[in-house]
């Protein structure tokens, strides 16, 4: 049994957004997203899975289908299947998001 | 586009632990589990689905397959389809957790 510290975890990369995988089953993906100030994940979507996104810490502007929304911490939001989805961290402060995809795409 | 703030939803029973949904698609529930003191999420296990628990708030003793942890804010788990899995609140604080399980059973 195995007990992750989230924050821990958080690893941040220069070069783009950071994702540390947390678990990985057959059935899900769960990760922790570190974005800088500037960082982003493109807007896509994927058929067949729906995403999570928590924030941990900081602030971002999220996009599902054609809304974009900014959020903050304790904040949650689900991007279902196939629509598009996307986060940028518009801020001078560190983003950290708890992400959980299912099924895996 | 729906944004939740998760200590919004936050409700307690006297009675036994709330369950509160925050999700619910055909691919997983994401709920948040808030539990008095005392109150518990018994042993079990279901096959062909995984759970994931994240504690926001309070601390707990859970158990997944043999083993029992204690966990605290900040600190996530897994318990794999078919382990045994449950919750308690052994504490005279509040315990609030971030749950998802996929696929739904």
């Amino acid at each position: 049994m195995d007990i992750l510290k989230v924050r821990d975890r958080v690893i941040f990369n220069p070069e783009k957004l950071k994702k540390v995988s947390l678990f990985d089953t057959e059935n899900f993906f769960c990760d922790v997203y570190c974005f800088e100030p500037g960082q982003s994940q493109k807007v896509h979507s994927h058929d067949g899975s729906d995403k999570v996104y928590y924030v941990l810490e900081g602030r971002g502007k999220v996009t599902v289908g054609s809304e974009e929304k900014e959020m903050g911490p304790d904040e949650i939001t689900i991007a279902p299947s196939g629509e598009d989805h996307g986060v940028v961290n518009h801020t001078q402060d560190k983003l950290v998001m708890l992400v959980f995809m299912a099924p895996k795409p």
